[in-house]
């Protein structure tokens, strides 16, 4: 590991006292004229409401409100960012306590995580866990001494001892953090059932679930077709048909709108669209139900169910979000000891013109419509998505993603799409995180890296300053509301 | 629409008074420093003439020199930049004016589309048609108020008024706007009639054609086989054989170079070349003019056709451009309603590297050839095109194209090309309209780009402020004559 | 050319006297806080020791410890990048006295080859070499006037004087460069006769070797039947078979080790990886090596020799470099008549994601592995290249490479690949060059270009600047000592 590198390393803070972790002015232009314009800028918009229309915490949080166990388990071992990168580094992933498929031993000591986690916490120097981490920590936690090997105690028994107050359960947190919605994420096959007891709670918290189907249109999916038997039990259509099988979506759609969706998720390795005829699709159907599908066949098939999927957002107005291009579970040996969301998801080129086209032809006129694109091949920022973006009227350009949900990330995307697409087919920011504990840190990241961006524009002649701050106010907070119809 | 959204629209101007449109220093560097080199860089490249080597005016607009109809006429209805981003948010195209192939009803009232675009002017906020638009509005129609709904007709009138005046019919706004050459854009079967028109009115604009003849060279092409027929009766050539049609383009060719002509123009999907032997050739000819070419016959003649096209640019001196990589009419539905160039053309990947080969193979290392590459790919920049144009002497880079014709494409393109391929292996700017009253603007924009990206390298010590100055002047004006042989 | 422009240059130091060739403040940002921030980082490191752990230069040279002989062999003649531009605006190859294959005559006058790149010295302008030689004048040959036409010859005798003193020799350059270590690059075949001079010579310069055995592993490669034959002779291995094969790799690889080597590197036009069991790798040996390979045959064994060079590695401890993505000898003509080599390897799209999954299945996960990649597609910095080198233990990316060794190259690949990999998966710089004595200048751009990024880390509030000092010091140092075990 690197830090056994014999280096003195010179501590800012003497590990000891009140500097504060957080610039007032971070991520704000160096140029003075210009930082001052961002900061007013981000003045103007800092204590807009949250609005999170695409994101995965877990609803159980907020209908339970049961207290959070302990730091690691809320901050490290259900991070991917974070375990990641210390693995690699050479740190195991056991020794991180994330649980073996086999149930074989981990660390479960929550006090040894930390350790571990503070020890290596300078391998994320300038990368956005840094930035979400400290603003948690200070913001959240009061702390004000940097994270390190020697502070990893005090950091720990601080934040313990605030997971364990009454103002850090779910719903205070909610409210504290000022958020005025948030979607959840659930699978075609869930209950709803925390959805359904929070409706039930009379807690004015507004949290509503999104209609996430891949596990019942990935034939590569596990268990596909017992997903498949599942869907037509639930929804008591004949799932052995492809019309039973579109009418089982139609009525899950309708199920999850009563839990508050106005959306429905897609992650697709591909953004390959289809639209086939209606027995050629329902042959295809039979094919990937009744036997292990040919990659060409569940391609064709996850292609297909796009454009359904597009077709059914016409009738039914769910706005329809697609997450193309990651190449899930790349380490067969992690796959099999770790599962799934190990951290080795990497992405891989994307097309979009050829792969989208059946779908636009299909509908992509149609008024009531509204896809949002997201990648994660930067190369089509401005090569595919803007264009394409910038003339369907159906089509809007979700933000820099994952990796790329950075501040050199989300700068870029501003750079690659405004030009062609401009703002308004941009959709405000998504935290897109299951770390709750960070999601104010990542809506003020977006903030500060738009302001900083609409300043510049200021100072080189191409916004007025009404313009700046009407858009500022626009991209953090009304355009996601437009588009996600929230 | 994103305008019914009830914000309290602060109006910088109130609307009513003259602040400028335009600030002085727009488009340069914010360091106080790095923009005094800009500006005085710019300075000294503002007032030379504009050489205009690339684009699609109208030759009759000078050859007959009446006044332009109305103000919606003349910036909006031809604009696809501007009603591809309208129709984005849900303008019908038929509200716009745009005529339909059918020849159904579409909007006729100049002032009611006028009216429609400046609703929606907020849409081309940090867009380069923003740009454009506002300094053709200031500069050329003296206006100093932004366009908006409430300032619709104030527009309309100043610009309606003006358009009626003698002094802005179009040689006289070519004589104002300070261009020493423009040239349009013909197909081969052109008569060039306006051409020979202007040649004989003893004007003293320089207005020449540049030779086109995708019509003539694409299968995929409307009508590609009538068009051979008259290829053939044009030029007395019999273009049932091989031979003959080669001669043709020879014919066609020098009868182009009679009416000012010093390039040709190539529009192709692909960069793809071919070299195929001459038997080779003719068996393929005779497929493509006998009947339907499959895909792949049709991008084998388009590519054999470019390399038939260098080798004719080596016997004749004329100059050859390739733009590639467009996906043209991706909407079925918008192609059959309204036809070509309705904004539904979009980039793809573009490979130059093997695409290239067999043409660079056969005459990549004449001295007397020159091969101006333009992309909509910007990947290839740097990976590609800058190392191909930084060897091959007959390659030379093209600005950046289309969707990239903005600040932050051609820093891109500068940033991207210049360390491996320097300044001298590119051609200066492009402005590619049909958009008439915009080419000062689109210069200007060029020129201040340059300016601070070469303020920028004095600043950071990379160049010293008399190579700065040179390169200003080069970038402007010397390499578009140099490289166009103008 | 392009000199034959009529313009009056104004030259800045007039040709004739002392203002320095090279600013203080060189590659610096411009905002002056952040400059004044990025000052301090450099000078805390700009005087460490160079570690270059690879490259090209000649350990002839250190052996023999003999005078360059003039500045055109110096300078011009072995760089591709000079004769590639000059070559690329009509100079022929023949003039700068690049050696023909068939021995036919050349420019031999070392002053008149230097004239002609002095003409021509204004098309470097903001390219890396152009910041390499300026650096080499004036601070190896104390030039300060800038080269041209007028200069050529004083600058001609100058260097020639200096480079026939003692103190100009390759080993005291080495020591007045301030070198720690140097690694040179052999073929799998060379029998490291100057090593071992070196090594018994007694002198203190740490000169080491790399195992390059591209020449016995791609079956494309000039005589590569041949070469496989001799590596039988010298190593007494049976290389009639697969096993015998891999054992004389084991073999050249200890005795390069003996020669001080820590690393291998295989540069390859893919970085396409294959694990075939050993029967399938053993039957496709036989093949490549009894008949010419189609392409697919010589893509998979080049491949399936990537991971065995892998597992050696986890045996044997070397690390291993992956140099992809290079289409070599693009010109047919300039192959045949000047060989490799001569500037024209262009790149082209490389994908590494499913390219490398079969190597890293069989022994990414390794501790004792350590994998460094280089690209030519920069598309792949953040979209696969930073992904992989952030989750898998093995990987580590190698810095800006060949046409991206520029400061804006740099500056991408910190941007591009910080975000997801931070800075400790990355190895340092390489400076990868046969021309010594721009050694210290591309070390010198690299560390001035990181602590410029730092700079603008500190002040955007992403870095403390306790944080910063001591990356400087690991980009500067420590990461490639560590990296390449040295």
């Amino acid at each position: 590991m690197y830090t056994s590198i014999p280096v003195p390393r010179k501590d800012f803070s003497g590990g000891k006292s009140g500097v504060p972790l957080l610039s007032d002015d971070r991520l704000f232009p160096a140029d003075a004229t210009t930082r001052s314009i961002a900061r007013q800028l981000y003045a103007s918009v800092k204590d807009l409401p949250i609005v999170s229309p695409h994101g995965h915490t877990d609803p159980r949080w907020f209908a339970d409100n049961a207290n959070f166990p302990d730091p690691a388990q809320l901050i490290v071992v259900p991070d991917h960012y974070i375990f990641r990168m210390l693995f690699s580094q050479g740190v195991a992933l056991e020794r991180l306590g994330v649980p073996r498929v086999d149930g074989g031993a981990v660390e479960t000591d929550p006090r040894a995580i930390w350790r571990l986690f503070a020890e290596h916490y300078h391998l994320f120097r300038a990368t956005p866990s840094r930035l979400w981490l400290d603003h948690t920590f200070e913001t959240l936690f009061g702390l004000d001494v940097p994270l390190s090997a020697s502070t990893a105690d005090l950091y720990y028994d601080a934040i313990d001892a605030r997971l364990k107050q009454d103002d850090y359960r779910p719903r205070a947190l909610y409210e504290r953090f000022n958020i005025e919605v948030i979607a959840t994420t659930e699978g075609a096959l869930d209950d709803l059932r925390w959805h359904a007891q929070l409706k039930q709670s009379g807690w004015k918290g507004r949290v509503v679930t999104t209609y996430r189907p891949d596990s019942v249109i990935d034939p590569d999916f596990e268990g596909f077709r017992d997903n498949i038997r599942v869907l037509g039990e639930i929804t008591g259509c004949d799932t052995g048909t492809w019309q039973g099988y579109l009418e089982a979506h139609r009525l899950r759609r309708a199920f999850f709108r009563d839990h508050g969706a106005t959306a429905t998720d897609h992650g697709h390795p591909s953004a390959d669209t289809a639209n086939l005829s209606a027995d050629a699709a329902a042959k295809l159907y039979q094919i990937v139900t009744s036997r292990d599908a040919t990659p060409d066949e569940a391609r064709l098939f996850r292609a297909q169910m796009l454009t359904e999927m597009a077709k059914m957002s016409v009738e039914d107005g769910m706005v329809m979000q697609i997450h193309a291009g990651s190449r899930r579970n790349h380490s067969a040996d992690i796959f099999a000891r770790f599962g799934r969301d190990k951290g080795f998801d990497i992405p891989g080129r994307t097309d979009y013109v050829q792969a989208l086209k059946p779908l636009l032809d299909a509908v992509g006129l149609e008024p009531n419509l509204t896809v949002i694109l997201f990648t994660l091949d930067e190369t089509v920022y401005s090569r595919e998505l803007a264009p394409l973006a910038g003339v369907y009227p159906c089509l809007r350009l979700g933000p820099a993603w994952w990796f790329f949900d950075s501040p050199a990330g989300m700068r870029r995307f501003r750079e690659l799409t405004t030009e062609t697409a401009g703002f308004y087919n941009t959709v405000g920011f998504n935290d897109d995180t299951r770390a709750f504990p960070s999601i104010p840190a990542r809506h003020d990241v977006a903030r500060r890296v738009d302001c900083a961006y609409l300043a510049d524009l200021v100072v080189e002649g191409q916004l007025r300053d009404d313009e700046a701050a009407e858009l500022a106010h626009d991209l953090a907070y009304r355009l996601a509301k437009r588009a996600y119809r929230l």
